[in-house]
């Protein structure tokens, strides 16, 4: 969940922008050793290519003098830059070794997914049968609220997997949790809500979704048995909050049950909405599973899910369950927003769900997640005493918590200079009024076999740390 | 492009509400037959389902009822309606004859495809392809613009198909135009604008969309010559103009060279951006192809274009053209309403432009249609001679003007009487302060062995109409 953009080919993370010209360089060889830019090709102009990226000309124009070099582009004057003819003559482009584009050397950014962990093969198998069973209908302007073949399966995971209290009809398919989120907003708005009570620390980028349907933000404080609910219950005027009780994000506390209570009490006293964010509620190691808050109270509650941990972020899939008030002015923004979600991915998920390949997909994940989790909690633990990381027992990060900006500053410098991408508490805006430190560590993003190493070279990073 | 809403298992127009027993027992006996509702299976109670699809409780009765007598379903009291098992003696209900679901028993509806055109074969092996070469960036969060090869594809093809002036900076990739047009409605209102003007007639959906973003409407009446652009010249404060420049819809009319000079001069003068509706302009059977506005003056148009009518509307791929003015804000509002279009389709859609399987795939379906527009015009003008349709040259649709809203309720109801589902001017509300009437016959949604007899049961209709 971090905020920066990606490409198909470069992760411009601003971060990371001393790397960038090699960046580049990497991924204009793989698209052109790929064939997605063939011989003959005239690439964009170096400035027009800057402007697109947000970088300077200066480093494209490098990396264009050094795939000319290495004979992958040829440059004319007169005639632009383009894609040299390939050939099958030793010493070609397509023959020569070339570095693999990623965006780390040790990808442990939080939110993100190792992309080769995605099921490709079950995915385009579904799609396929779906695709030569669908009813006509489903490659038309399909109901807004999504497939109904899709609402039932995806109804009959949540009640079985994540607790929840659903019928088919309960439930609102979204492009994700992003749109998932912008809808609520908007309709609440729409309903007369002004404020909105959101975590203190929470992910800047949801912040700027609710400021944008208008809403002015009430922060609530977070401590280790997850929202501190009576801060709600002394604030005025507040239509909805948003939070992450099955894993708070960053920190990793889980709502307790007496907060839940209260929770719950509070919004049913107030006609407040609830907006569950279970963004990795698929992933617990530790104890039992946790239930949703949906299924002690639909009413009031709308439980937002996502693909983007189970599958893959770029698929765009999530779900919302329909408080009864806000139901029809829901499924309306949906379809003013988009109509409904793309009819492809809608039936091949529900083929997956049917087929129970989404669940044995996530079980063979939990079980390589938990093996990480494992692995670096131990490495970590072995290479600093002085440092604890919070939040291992479920989801795709740990935090580890550093007493303030300058320390948390001092060893994201000292990762990004080993070739480690990860998260910042402070750096990456988490906390909005208060303050806070420490380094948020994913341990899905890196590929099987780099993941030992990112782990260790973290290890090298923090042994010196003096926190 | 009709409003009615399309589930997976029933299409519910409104106009079509007579037929909604017998629609339902067919979708079920489908979704039956073809193992999406599998034995033992749970139906939804009566009174959950009728609220669902938004019908009486009274038609599920029946239709529940009707499938237990012919043993596709069992009902026990207190277990609820399931899916009786499957069984091989004979008898079963896996061996009755069933009707296949079709909405209407001839669609001529405006804004549908017959969805067996859609080229299933090609996409998934796209998708494969693709997958098997994605870098891993294509699964994670995205660039919010799009993935740099689909619009790299994208705007060759603009370039070559429609006359764009377009590089891939300039394109934003899209869930289809009711994205599209959303993302300009609010950038437009967050940069100050209030009145968008719009064609009249237009499709009343667009409307809702301008409105819910906040703008006031501005009506611009069309003739023979297309929208009538010095009422334009005569308006104040208009942010912006929604057309369809290639083919007015849904007149059917071309925007004359002469408007088109003096539009784009009216937009340089006020400000103002162009919103292009190309929504079908791949289909032109006589006379030279249109060129995009666009491609004279990118500064002030904002191209809209869509894979909803070369592919599927279910796809929800459509792509928009970046004025200047609006570049920043546009891809700014789309990362804050669902971060970026679905990765999975934005790769097979690169593919199949890339291979030419999408421009095969358009000329194939064009000849077709082309085929299908012959019929349809020679077979009507034989029934009855007073009548004349209009805006044959391209599209999916022609216009039959009538005399007024009665003689248009009269003919759309003997018309559904006869099995035939299409659109009326008026009964659709095509016209929000001026009137008209008449019949929008589409020719694409017709599966291909029902076409000829549909345009037939079309002209019995009209045979004994007396406009």
């Amino acid at each position: 969940m971090s905020q920066s953009g990606t490409d198909l080919l470069l992760d411009l993370d601003a971060a990371d922008r001393g790397k960038l010209r090699l960046r580049l360089e990497g991924a204009l060889r793989e698209a052109i050793r790929s064939g997605r830019l063939p011989g003959g090709t005239h690439l964009p102009p170096t400035r027009a290519l800057a402007q697109d990226l947000g970088i300077s000309r200066g480093t494209v124009l490098q990396a264009y003098g050094q795939l000319v070099a290495e004979g992958w582009l040829s440059g004319k004057r007169g005639s632009g830059t383009v894609v040299a003819a390939p050939s099958n003559t030793g010493g070609s482009p397509v023959e020569q070794p070339e570095p693999l584009l990623v965006p780390w050397r040790f990808d442990l950014r939080p939110g993100f997914l190792d992309a080769s962990s995605f099921p490709r093969l079950e995915w385009v198998r579904a799609l396929r049968r779906a695709l030569g069973e669908a009813p006509d209908d489903a490659f038309g302007y399909g109901n807004s609220q999504g497939q109904l073949a899709l609402r039932t399966e995806l109804a009959s995971y949540l009640r079985r997997a994540r607790g929840l209290e659903v019928a088919p009809r309960d439930l609102l398919v979204t492009a994700g949790f992003t749109q998932s989120l912008g809808l609520l907003a908007r309709s609440l708005f729409a309903a007369g809500a002004r404020r909105i009570a959101i975590e203190e620390p929470s992910w800047r980028f949801h912040r700027s979704i609710l400021r944008a349907a208008g809403h002015e933000l009430v922060p609530v404080d977070v401590d280790d048995h997850g929202a501190q609910v009576d801060q709600l219950e002394t604030a005025r005027d507040i239509g909805a909050v948003l939070l992450t009780p099955n894993r708070q994000h960053p920190t990793g506390v889980t709502l307790s049950a007496d907060r839940r209570s209260r929770l719950l009490r509070w919004a049913r006293g107030t006609g407040a909405i609830i907006i569950e964010n279970d963004y990795d509620g698929e992933f617990r190691y530790d104890g039992h599973p946790i239930g949703s808050l949906q299924g002690l109270d639909p009413a009031v509650v709308a439980y937002a899910g996502t693909a983007s941990k189970t599958l893959a972020p770029g698929v765009r899939l999530g779900w919302l369950t329909l408080p009864d008030s806000l139901r029809k002015p829901l499924i309306d923004a949906k379809r003013l927003t988009d109509w409904q979600t793309g009819g492809l991915d809608q039936l091949a998920l529900a083929e997956l769900l049917r087929t129970n390949a989404y669940d044995r997909h996530i079980r063979k994940m939990r079980l390589r997640y938990r093996r990480r989790r494992d692995t670096m909690v131990t490495t970590l633990a072995a290479a600093n005493p002085r440092l604890r990381v919070s939040g291992a027992s479920a989801g795709l990060n740990v935090l580890l918590p550093l007493p303030g900006g300058e320390v948390e500053a001092d060893a994201l410098a000292a990762a990004h200079a080993a070739g480690i991408g990860l998260g910042g508490v402070a750096a990456d805006k988490y906390y909005e009024t208060g303050r806070g430190a420490g380094l948020i560590i994913g341990f899905a993003a890196a590929p099987e076999h780099t993941f030992p190493s990112a782990v260790d070279a973290l290890a090298d990073v923090l042994a010196s740390l003096d926190p």
